[in-house]
């Protein structure tokens, strides 16, 4: 391909096929420039409290869910922080990269951090959490990622949280790259503290995190002594703040609260069933072309690969930097790279929010495997293609 | 009036002349809508280089300040965080309820703080903090706020700055509500730790924090064991996220960055002389005007009243809440509530960024004066709009 | 005023308070953004229809206005070209430079035109109309300016309409810069054609007309074998193009639809009776202000100075460019000036859409005054603003 | 495939890959936004003058074109009402539907309209106006249409437009769909009015026509008692609007003014060559993958196919609509129909601005194969898809 068509670095990819910051909705991106409000204008109280009930709507719970100012990292921190206590035995499960890390957060807050551990391609299986509990009656919360997003993996939240609760003990759910784009909620995993965020499928850009407290899980953090208050860390702080008659610990993110509406809006137009649905196929579809390329998914089966986000293995000796750098370049596709024990190995294509649209399973597909054979893998691209589009029309 | 020519409090105010959030540049506005890039997009890591390097340039510091991904009380809570050490003194200086409460984070990380505190009406005399340092050669750590927004009031932190270098201290300061809307920078307050943001003078939506830190300052924190990492409370994950080469410790808040990127490139068009010099006019005109209707000045001498901020102390028995409502509803104007101890007895008037023009001297004077006229407080409305536009003409 | 805090020229104004265009909303700016589609997209076809429909119900018609895809001259000349016939005798009615203007285009059309002419600082008396057409009864066609906008005067057409009616001919009414911020409407004045735009007080950019056209004047049209067709100026072209069924003549400006569609939902939503009050307001007390300065409005008497524009005489020797210069220059406000016979005679100062709202008279009076005071003209500057104030307050 | 997978006609696709209007660059989008100034202010006289001249400078003539307030079928009408005086004899050159609805316009104007027409599926011939210009030296005007839309084929007007200079008569050009796409220009066509607009290839909405007129072109216009003046078909009215010194013949629109200059700079920015390379290249890719699914072109000859848009002849028996109907609600993709002779007999797929990007060629050919596919017409998809990567690829 000629150098003067080739995509440079330094003008913006034509597609954005990430797992995050993912491409966001056009109307959200209109609303980050709605007129900033004073946070304690009457107006701004009653917006907030508006916002905060459509995030309850869609999140199905029976008060608002916090809306923390910054994205979701910080939801999980302070979930970590503040329902975890000094005398707390946690189990944590690790699938990926992201599960393994919240053990390094559990472990700053707790007496003792046990883990289930699996292969970075796999998921846990809920009997070997059933069993662990069993033998570990101690144990007081239990930290489960859904979608661990470097792996593209899937963990099933609603049969780990019916043992959990059986158990006794709370649930902390990272559902940050999977709420909004498959059917998830803290009420079908009995969720403790359930962590979420309005920048991967609801399409917005990162800035917030949508966290949700049960009853239970609001108990043991009020009387947890350690637990934060008076700090960016701090749940308690924001628990009240969707009241009008509340004081916000600290200002919140006027802009992204606008965002946040605008998807929230959209969501509920469109309709959270036909939301998944196309999530779902085009998940399916891209699945579909990759395999069909001669390529392998990351998942160790098909079954577990995350509706949101395709993982997909290189091929032995394969680096996936130059292979990203391949389809930025040449079709003007950015993909996502794997983080830590996934960096280099695989590479990953979001359908998170405006991307989930089946149509883009096939840019995806196109432009990855152009890339891989630019770079001398030999895959069928073609085939590749028919079978996204295949896979799209038996839908 | 007329109800129906009242605004509703569901209805947006004609003008928001508050001291934060503030009205955004409505460059700012329409570039938090540009399209988002994903974080290892390069042209998202080189167009982040080039931010950094802008708020370097502004800010006159060697190395790009870190752009924590959190409204500036993130940036202060890690910077008490990341600097005061277990066995630290630290000298808190209090003139304001956001100087007072930055002593309770710091009481959260030191061995001792020791305080000085003034009314807060006044500010802190340099001399003072000599004497003290000189009398107590263990402080470690002195903590300052510039302007103290509750009350609209400025401490002398160049005069201070110098003191604390001297005694070989380092000093946090907190120059969020003043950075960008009067002559000040890190390096004329010799700061260890200095933290703004760009949701007051800049004009831009509340979201994103500004950190510069001295060499000195660095040294500490990275001797300091327990500063925090792998924390949205951690300024040692993002030193070096400014580089291409490094990763982001989590992800930059994409929107708001754009934003910054606006504000940034409007503030060196217009020129940062310019700037200041509008901030200062309308804050003059302002308290003119105030003082002109007979009411008086919160701060306890004119020469101490910030130059981005105008706090009208409410006469003997008026509550500040009622006049309030009454600008908004009757002229569409909101203005900013005192806070805590200044909560109902003063009201302020922002002078910040886009509504840092003169001529909203006159429209804050003219809703003020006439929502306390309306309350049946007896002032010279005509000598104080007369006397804002004196000001501004003899300018 | 020291040159360093005067605008430059190069710099946008802080205030456009012009007679047009003028400021828009927010909500338009946002919605201009909006994705574009093609305009046989069925998503497009279904939308232009909802658009049509509300402003239809806006201005109170059977059916849809058309909206041409050009400011609001379009639909004037479109209206003179369409219903004037080579065999027409037409009255035209001159109170100003539009209204006097339009009589050049009757004539590119008419066999006749005659022409009832006052002072351009008055408007026309019904019974003149009257008494003309009992003594013409040939006159086919009559036409009137509502707001003859560089004058800032009101012609009474809902009198004239009757008495036109009740004559048998047809009237093409001009309310461009009238609609949406007084009480008017086609069927009020009984119009032929009616021809306004949303680039005024619908607070849009320029660059659509609205135009109404009652069944007799259609009759009228469809008669006339030279009306345009095939053509921009051709009103037959876009009769039927709001029906899904029916195709454009050519492509609409699909940005600025979206633009009106967001114009007509927020003057719905607010309600039209308190649109029309704030104008109403904001242009007493403007004119209180400017007379108690010691100024005359240019408006012969205030009985009939446009709720939508104040218009004011420059004082015996004072030319208006200067002094518009000295309000831009010194206050960062962009006044108007007058057009053709009234250019360097008056200043006008808009009352139009997000501009309509009382507070803004002060900053008008401020402004205007001391850009006066500047130029050394002897005004009681203090006694403006103090009037500008009692106004409104007396509401 | 399931109701509830298919994109409801109320929803927006998820694809415009129309021949107009078409997708705009979100650049262009933001800029819409941007605050509505007077026309009069200096800030807007300076910046139009500003942009008349990158107008100038990307058009590549020696004066700036002329703006026309309205989408360029206004700049088109203007120009035939203009140039053409009522003794002129006119050659009309009709390849297609646009080229033939010239001459009723020029029809209007002249004396006579003599035409060369060939079927729409090919193009004019330039030695046949060699020719017919030889045997008739009565002919002032030649009309050419560089890019007929409805039929997606270019004339080669550089040719054609050497021929008319030689033979001492004035061409008009409509290149409405090809500036900005391709290589052309007033001086490579020696046109007489060359009439374009920022609607197509520059990625803008529709609302604007660029004009540019040669010296012997406003010779004649301003010899002709006929042309247009005050009014909005006049091209003499605009003809130095671009100067500070003179006024504008109506209000400019301005928010597409802002667009407009957004277009122009990001053109700028890229480079033209890179902007026509990238449209070739998609068309080339397209039209790869069209014939190898095996559709025929509408373009008799390939190498008349425009690079802006492909026009897709549909099989034997399959009407186009049912066909884009089904493209749309199964994978969101809009594309375009043909118009009057070519409606319902081919279907558009337009190359034009953000859309001209290689990888956009898979995404035209899988929807619309796709849809031909559900529509029971046999044909080879997979073939088509490879051909499309496979000509990207050997770019």
């Amino acid at each position: 391909m000629a150098d003067s068509l080739r995509y440079a670095e330094t003008m913006p990819p034509v597609f954005t096929l990430t797992a995050g910051p993912v491409d966001a909705y056009p109307e959200v991106l209109r609303a980050l420039g709605t007129t900033v409000l004073y946070d304690y204008d009457p107006a701004f109280q009653a917006f907030y409290q508006e916002v905060s009930r459509k995030a309850q709507s869609v999140m199905g719970v029976d008060t608002p869910p916090m809306i923390l100012q910054g994205e979701p990292v910080l939801g999980l921190e302070a979930a970590a922080a503040s329902l975890i206590a000094k005398d707390d035995v946690v189990l944590n499960l690790a699938s990926g990269v992201y599960g393994k890390g919240f053990g390094y957060w559990a472990a700053r807050y707790a007496k003792r951090v046990e883990e289930i551990e699996v292969a970075y391609d796999d998921c846990i299986d809920p009997e070997t959490v059933r069993r662990y509990l069993t033998e570990h009656p101690e144990i007081a919360v239990v930290c489960v990622c859904h979608h661990d997003t470097p792996s593209g993996t899937i963990n099933d939240i609603d049969a780990i949280g019916a043992i959990v609760a059986e158990a006794g003990a709370l649930l902390i759910v990272d559902a940050v790259s999977s709420f909004g784009g498959m059917p998830t909620s803290p009420a079908a995993c009995k969720a403790g503290v359930y962590v979420t965020g309005p920048n991967k499928c609801l399409g917005c850009p990162p800035s917030l995190s949508l966290v949700a407290v049960s009853d239970a899980a609001w108990a043991k953090i009020e009387a947890n002594p350690h637990a934060p208050f008076a700090s960016m860390l701090s749940l308690k702080d924001w628990r009240h703040a969707w009241k009008e008659t509340e004081a916000f610990p600290f200002t919140p993110s006027v802009a992204e609260i606008n965002g946040l509406n605008a998807a929230l809006d959209r969501y509920m137009d469109e309709g959270a069933d036909r939301v998944w649905a196309r999530h779902a196929l085009t998940a399916a579809a891209c699945r579909a072309g990759i395999q069909a390329m001669g390529l392998s998914l990351w998942a160790v089966r098909e079954e577990i690969a995350s509706p949101t986000t395709t993982a997909v293995r290189m091929p032995e000796g394969v680096d996936a930097a130059p292979v990203m750098a391949e389809a930025r370049a040449r079709y003007g596709v950015s993909l996502s790279a794997g983080r830590a024990e996934t960096l280099g190995r695989l590479i990953r294509i979001g359908h998170m929010g405006p991307t989930a649209q089946p149509i883009y399973a096939l840019i995806a597909v196109a432009a990855l495997g152009g890339a891989l054979k630019a770079q001398g893998v030999d895959i069928d691209l073609a085939a590749g293609m028919a079978a996204v589009q295949i896979r799209i029309d038996a839908a």
